[in-house]
């Protein structure tokens, strides 16, 4: 059993080109601001293609704003293996969620080259746009678009809080880079597999620096607009009143107490709310929250989703309420031959691995859809992710590369 | 008993003005949106510098960035008259809220002009900056410093959403107009009257043009400062969260139930609300929301702003709360003195006027512990105000106007 790939990832250079990303949207408290399609995220392309590019790797994009570095295979028809993740952050976000797995990806890739194997298939570094959803709603456009999941027509009108549609900031990627060859959506793949961060406390709390990602869980997104009208705080009585950011926090307060069970297993959050026009002494006219919810049960959960709208209607009167359904993603179980071999690749390795349930949503969820999909995850310090202290170990960053190269020599090879 | 200048107030040219101010700022619903020391306000000083240039008035400003537009007196040694509101707006904003005090006192003192009265005081338009409190809180920042009720550098340093500081917005203007003299705070004011829209429906219910303002509601205002801790809404079980958006939500709905009166006398409000990183799948690091509480009786007003920190603290656990007072302002009485005096010149030009009672704040409230000071209350439609729908009858504007520049001269007389 050969694992001369494996041993020629460098934690070193892995972890020197991680904190090179993080300078681009780096914030001043160690974090990172990187949003989709951003000046940041295109000088996080730059190093990217840079690196590829010295590696002999070809590179290209495609209509949805994703990038490809492509490590030819001795048969250039044969449907590629892809590996990769996402490179956006959240506003006050860290240096790894997402980034890791791009750059795992490379550093695995690096790894093969070097050690001068000859693979039947491709092997695509990607990183997908938009993932994390935060300066465009939904997340995952990149994956969603480029599995046939959705079509990047329903994307492109889509605007941040500045106005800027998605169609827009694809124009500035695009001119950014005006000599990256653009490929089609929904190309063949013959696998892919995606390596992250857990996320969570429990690779870190168990001891393992390798999980095998079993599946993800269920998740229902949704905006809920509140429309009440505005009015004089100082004049208006509380009986002619229709106070749209009072009606919000009565809305969430309730589907709060509706969405507690007591084996702790409902994840129900409500991360933004806009107020218009959020002025002190004005009365709210309208309100617009999201409701995240995710579960690993999908019946559950979408039973839990079916009372969301009377919730806000009877907490909200008397402002009238509206909602749209944004995601509706059922819980997902990877295929076992792919969990099989990547359990089996890091024996091989003398890795700890162990079976790990994923919490959060992944564009592997996307790519599930259209080819055999899996995930690998590494510990986080503290489970702490989406906050800008999140952190990682090198050595633990680099196991999960490890194990990912042999996983993609196998893919690669059949 | 002489009537000569109400005679010359023009009611067409005092509408027209204000649908030329409202063009800095006009929003597509027909409202305005014109905020303390922007482009917008700047461009309305340019139109008020005109057409007092235009009567022969002399135009300054102050280190506070207000507007005054002086009529020379046959004593300039004499303390002036001042009489005017402001120009600023709320975010969606309307027409008159403000902008009407000011233009009124411009048409009364054109009035004056035309009438070539000569009178002992010099009688000064002005337009104080920041009423509104909406880009900079507090409010009524101008008005604070010109009496002396607060100092300059209490405000300068108060950013907006953008990160500009007062002292910086301050700069712009004072680049605008260059050659505008600049005249010390805390002159003295013999006295001061302001005109403004009801913002509530009693004149229009009853019949009245003209309401006697009596006095001002008691104010106080916080800002409160929820601290959670961001983390992945995925990944996160709800026994390990701090959700500050969640800990608003409750606190905001807590203090609505606690501020309830059978009465309805007590006018609380919760008009901003900032989440941060407010994205909608990380469980919020922090919130920010404002409160403004108003009440006729100061001593039931003290006592209930002094159950909000307890009320918010025991909601908003397990995060932490921080709770800082901006403005603590009890009720307060005009002299009666001035008040006759508005009524007697109102009767002299067989306008029916009424005593009103302001729910909301004005920047008379300042005025007041420096000089004789009272208010002139026109009717609005519904009693609609911070709304872009606020409307008023051009008659009842006029007879405002009409009122007010007979109050003027006979205590410019004086």
């Amino acid at each position: 059993m050969s694992t001369k790939a494996a041993a020629q990832v460098s934690e070193t250079r892995l972890w020197q080109r991680l904190m090179q990303i993080a300078r681009h949207g780096a914030t001043p408290r160690g974090g990172v601001n990187r949003q989709a399609l951003s000046a940041e995220e295109i000088a996080a392309w730059r190093d990217m293609i840079d690196w590829a590019s010295a590696l002999g790797l070809m590179t290209f994009t495609d209509s949805a704003g994703n990038l490809f570095l492509r490590l030819e295979g001795t048969d250039p028809g044969a449907a590629p293996v892809l590996t990769g993740s996402h490179l956006d952050s959240q506003p006050t976000g860290g240096k790894f969620d997402g980034v890791y797995g791009v750059l795992a990806s490379l550093e695995a890739v690096q790894a093969i080259v070097e050690t001068e194997l000859k693979l039947k298939r491709s092997i695509e570094v990607v990183s997908w746009m938009n993932e994390e959803g935060s300066r465009f709603a939904p997340g995952m456009m990149g994956s969603a678009a480029f599995s046939g999941a959705a079509s990047m027509s329903q994307f492109l009108p889509v605007r941040d809080a500045a106005g800027i549609s998605v169609s827009n900031a694809l124009q500035d990627l695009q001119q950014a880079f005006p000599a990256l060859p653009r490929l089609s959506l929904q190309r063949p793949v013959s696998a892919y597999v995606e390596t992250h961060i857990e996320q969570g406390p429990i690779l870190e709390r168990e001891g393992f620096p390798v999980g095998v990602v079993t599946g993800i869980q269920g998740k229902l997104t949704y905006r809920v607009i509140i429309e009440g009208f505005e009015a004089h705080c100082g004049t208006t009585p509380r009986s002619e009143r229709k106070d749209a950011l009072l009606a919000a926090a009565r809305a969430i307060q309730a589907l709060d107490l509706a969405m507690t069970d007591a084996e702790d297993q409902v994840r129900f959050t409500v991360g933004r709310l806009e107020v218009r026009p959020n002025a002190p002494s004005v009365i709210a006219g309208s309100a617009v929250f999201s409701i995240d919810m995710r579960h690993p049960d999908s019946a559950e959960l979408m039973a839990l989703g079916a009372r969301i709208a009377e919730i806000c209607e009877l907490a909200a009167a008397p402002c009238s309420v509206r909602i749209e359904s944004l995601t509706r993603a059922e819980s997902l179980q990877f295929p076992q031959p792919l969990r099989d071999l990547i359990r089996t690749k890091a024996a091989e390795l003398n890795i700890p691995a162990m079976d790990i349930y994923s919490a959060a949503g992944h564009d592997a969820r996307f790519l599930h859809q259209v080819c055999p999909s899996a995930m690998i995850f590494v510990p986080c310090r503290d489970g702490i992710s989406h906050n800008e202290a999140e952190s990682a170990e090198p050595g633990d960053l680099a196991a999960g590369a490890r194990v990912l190269s042999e996983v993609l020599v196998e893919l690669a090879a059949r």
